[in-house]
């Protein structure tokens, strides 16, 4: 029996960020597929975004790879100086050490389900262009290095 | 712009395997996302099987990990004694070194297309416990290391 049951996978619910940052990220759940599995290399997470809901600060990581699939719903790509509206059965990559940091805003009304693919993402750091915020595997830091 | 194009990712068609043991696995198509996206530590590809098809012969990874996530239509999980249906929105993981070897068959009289997720694939040797075969980097072999 290799199928997973969705609904006893780990949940995930809202976002760990300092405020005000976790606000516009808190609406939403983590389905931790691979966790459920007992996947090691590749993370995969089933993502519920509620209207109005972001997946995240947009971000860029220096050693993790990222791949969304979108299973249900409708989501805004926001990269720098870029919007692409991506529907069921779209998909988008992010590639480790790309300074165009991205996130996903649903601001339909309905929910919106993506499927989250990473790996590599040891010793891996994220960079928030747009916000006072770094994150490493020790915790949250303002861009001067003084952890939140 | 990060949406991936899938129409102009690239294609691989049919199945390697020494006859016989290509003929079940011909009539798919693989969508080569992750290399369309240039990612290199996820392996991602949206599997197209056509009714009758097999996703390839039931086999285990000694490395890989793999994620199969069904998009649409319905497939066959054979394992070891067992078979599971898997309808779109249902997920299964293979651990690597798990000798419980695995494929999908569709048997419906519709297409059905998976997004299979994989890592890891370094190194990687994959064990066949229904037919004459194993594959290696260097290629495929007997069960006794005559190449094929």
């Amino acid at each position: 029996m290799k199928k997973i049951d969705i609904q006893s996978a780990p949940l995930s619910a809202g976002s760990r960020y300092p405020e005000p940052f976790a606000a516009p990220c808190q609406n939403k759940v983590r389905h931790r597929l691979a966790a459920a599995a007992g996947l090691k290399q590749i993370g995969v997470n089933l993502l519920d975004l509620a209207p109005g809901a972001w997946s995240s600060q947009r971000h860029w990581h220096s050693q993790a790879e990222e791949f969304v699939y979108v299973v249900e719903g409708e989501v805004v790509l926001v990269t720098e100086g870029c919007e692409e509206i991506l529907r069921a059965g779209d998909c988008a990559a992010f590639l480790p050490g790309d300074p165009d940091g991205h996130h996903l805003q649903n601001r339909s009304g309905a929910l919106a389900r993506i499927e989250v693919g990473s790996a590599n993402m040891r010793n891996d750091e994220t960079t928030y262009p747009d916000v006072d915020l770094r994150a490493a595997a020790s915790g949250y830091f303002h861009k001067d290095g003084t952890p939140y």
